[in-house]
């Protein structure tokens, strides 16, 4: 039985607030620094491994983190969440999206049927779909095969397979398994829709709408703007559109769309790129052998996630040095920063993923909590982060701790010698680089020119960027933002923060608006 | 004669501080609310406002900011600065990039000439050079016309004219001024590069190669990359290329390109989006004309920058709100939000604009300050935020301020009706609804669903985004973060914290590593 208490209420927190400091430009400096980097390391799947080796920690702090997780029963909690307890209160429901991409432990039963079952099923429908799209069989009304794939949806809808779609395209195309190029419209913002569709041949391209409730504004509207577009095209909208939806919503038995693919209420939209809501585009995208490697590898990370041991548990582990150092250091801030061009909307995904889950005030009874919880989540690419705010995170008054990603080799195996290294060398060098600048920093007498060092920084190394590494490290952040809620005794999986504008928009639009807010309305013109 | 004083010296710093705070959610409600909205807007350019009704600031604090703007000598070190003064003290120079748009002061000669001449020579020339391209007077060995630019650069050479590129395309499109595509290749990593070629006919390209010094690393990688995939398809790289770059920088002189449009050190990178580093890319894709409108808007909104007062002054008193959020009100972060899927990178460019400008420890002379100084920025459009981290700025548990902005048509005209509103309209809700739902919160009795409210914005309103309207937005954010350096008593326009991370990176390739550099380098196998 798992006990549901504040952090602060753990006598294993108070202890590690109470832990000294660990001095990072002292400890990262010469042969010291050097066992630190052999030494602080994590295998992850895939043959990646997580590096914490720069993180203001060391054997004590260690010891202290693994008591919280005992004490705060993470690996219970975690148990408890995939063998189908109630984890998400506020919503009363279950939380299942680790079971998209494998069983990590008893069978789950809901809505009628066994919920691994229902999800493979699924997937296996989306398989037999895409490769009837691949084949031609599934074609337009003139007989020629879609070219193009269309994701119509926001949020969770959105941000997350778009990532991984961008995380796989250039991948995708030098393994001949590039079958659609995709394009995504979100905003409510009449100009994206119409962007992306001037960039498009409407007749060669199939629209994948996405709402698990069927009831997304913005979605709709943007539905409605796409139909348009089919119709003054003088093509049915009907045989372009397939819906990913829940089985009780409004577009699930529709004729509107010529198939429907399944999700459900067990399945939040910022943890749904393993479901059908990234499975259909990047299935299509890429064929569905490409995906099923891509939930290979999440589930490969999910397994890890269940053990004990804080130190053969890097998802884990990054949760508690994050609370760490959001509530003993006081860092109110994370920079995501992966050195592959390729991963250049994660960080985006990561922000949604992050601080949509952990964002929260009240515990998940509903009582206000005493401590920070979600820090804010931001990031680009390296090198080009390089160029622009890593002054900032440099030299600034400010101490932001950051998660670098990179990988040994790059994904299309082009490249260029000068100066006798390659292009993909010159970026792994920076990163190294990077790391050690942040954490030693180099003492000048100019003060302008003085690195005060003791920025702490953790870094995931894999070989390559392939479909299996990109689930491992979907599932490694996946599972750290729910450990971090855990040990913060939030509800991580609802978002009633999004509510109240949505209520208020609407007001607008019906025009029952008074004081500030019809004033603002008048400057619109609304 | 201006005094660089530490703000904390500052009388009117200290009385500032001792101002009494404003509770926004009480202030924003009922008829006060309605007040505030109305009163509390300055005209900026191109009939644009920013409007701080939903700022916690009141007629005391508005009145303790203008005698620190008045202590702190605010628009008399602009002018020090337009005029030519050497304000960029860490490197020994002027700062002018306001004088590629126009002339707010006196005539600066420098480097043997007036330095207004120089900057619209160097505009007119790339003018003309974009006008022979699109007449197909310049044109590829076949004698066909260049249909796509290819600029490549990275930092400041990269995310600001990316950033206008894409806030310009669509409406280009429907303005009849789209001449040609561009693209972008930054990063180092080879992927980037060998990522753009895949989607280009490198045949009908052309690359506009951009570095001030003309010994950027990654660009000079990258342009190597290119003129190997230029070679491999039988073509002459000489014939493709044109360098944006500094007089004295060795590709000035160099038979490798068709043409060389010269910058100088007085423009920093990150404020060179109205220099050649904008013009060359922006002037082939949509044509000079549209180029010189873009310049336009910021002129105009540079000479509001001059007034004293800072209630005709928006940028100045958006600087000086932040600075009271920053110091004494204790916010670290600061979201940007523009309702505009065009404006998809623009929080991108201000995140270097404004990380890189004032992310600094020590002051213009050198010495630490006591206080912060830049805070982090990051952001996304809206209505897509709303579906992602909003969650937090509602209900977590720090408090963001929010810079909104939007407009109240769309740019492509295109549009669609569903629930009796078009979708502009409901962008337009949704940023109102936004705006007082985080100033005024809503009580629930399940604390799940209740906001708090008391969270402040701003937000800048525009009627279309136009390339007026785009220079008047970026003019007004360049002269907040001039202002913001000011206040701080930093110096805003060098960039030593790029520099060691450069250093370790040489090692890391030239195998010059022990320690921890040594063992992570092994960890990538350099």
């Amino acid at each position: 039985m798992v006990m549901w208490n504040n952090m602060d209420t753990l006598t294993s927190y108070q202890e590690l607030s109470k832990v000294g400091r660990v001095n990072l430009a002292e400890v990262m400096s010469g042969d010291n620094g050097a066992e630190r980097v052999k030494k602080y390391s994590v295998p992850m799947a895939e043959g990646m491994v997580y590096n914490y080796a720069a993180k203001q920690v060391d054997d004590k702090v260690l010891e202290a983190l693994a008591k919280l997780a005992e004490e705060a029963q993470l690996t219970e909690k975690f148990e408890a969440l995939y063998n189908g307890e109630v984890i998400n209160t506020g919503e009363k429901r279950m939380v299942l999206h680790h079971m998209t991409r494998g069983q990590l432990g008893e069978a789950v039963t809901a809505d009628g049927g066994d919920k691994r079952a229902f999800y493979t099923g699924e997937q296996q429908k989306i398989a037999e779909f895409a490769n009837k799209v691949h084949s031609g069989a599934i074609a337009n009304a003139a007989g020629e095969k879609f070219t193009t794939v269309v994701q119509i949806g926001i949020g969770g809808s959105d941000l997350g397979p778009r990532a991984m779609y961008l995380a796989l395209e250039n991948w995708a195309k030098v393994n001949n398994t590039f079958k659609m190029e995709a394009k995504f419209i979100s905003n409510v913002d009449p100009d994206d829709a119409a962007g992306v569709l001037a960039t498009i041949d409407v007749a060669h391209s199939l629209f994948v709408l996405v709402s698990k409730s069927g009831t997304t504004l913005e979605t709709l509207t943007n539905e409605s703007f796409v139909k348009d577009a089919l119709k003054n095209s003088g093509l049915d909208p009907a045989k372009h559109m397939v819906a990913v939806t829940s089985e009780t919503s409004p577009l699930a038995k529709s004729d509107d769309y010529l198939a429907a693919f399944f999700m459900d209420d067990y399945i939040g939209g910022r943890f749904s790129s393993t479901s059908g809501v990234g499975g259909a585009v990047l299935s299509l995208a890429f064929g569905p052998e490409v995906f099923a490697q891509f939930l290979d590898g999440a589930a490969a990370e999910d397994k890890l996630a269940k053990n004990k041991d804080i130190l053969a548990n890097p998802a884990l582990l990054d949760a508690l040095i994050g609370v760490y150092e959001r509530n003993v250091l006081g860092y109110p801030d994370t920079a995501v920063l992966p050195y592959s061009q390729a991963l250049s909307r994660f960080p985006a995904h990561l922000q949604q993923l992050d601080m949509e889950s952990n964002g929260k005030s009240v515990n998940r009874f509903g009582d206000p909590v005493n401590y920070p919880t979600g820090p804010i989540i931001f990031g680009e690419p390296g090198t080009n982060g390089q160029h622009s705010f890593y002054q900032l995170l440099h030299q600034g008054t400010d101490i932001v701790p950051l998660q670098f990603v990179g990988f040994k080799s790059n994904q299309m195996g082009r490249d260029v010698v000068i100066e006798d290294s390659t292009s993909q060398q010159k970026l792994c060098a920076n990163v190294v680089a990077q790391i050690v600048a942040f954490a030693c920093g180099k003492a000048d007498e100019n003060r302008n020119k003085n690195f005060e060092g003791g920025r702490p920084s953790s870094i995931i190394i894999g070989d390559k960027l392939t479909p299996q590494a990109l689930g491992a490290l979907l599932s490694h952040f996946e599972n750290k933002v729910m450990f971090q809620g855990f040990v913060w005794n939030i509800n991580s999986f609802d978002q009633e923060g999004v509510q109240l504008g949505k209520v208020l928009a609407k007001r607008v639009l019906a025009h029952e608006t008074d004081g500030a807010l019809k004033v603002y309305s008048d400057l619109f013109n609304i």
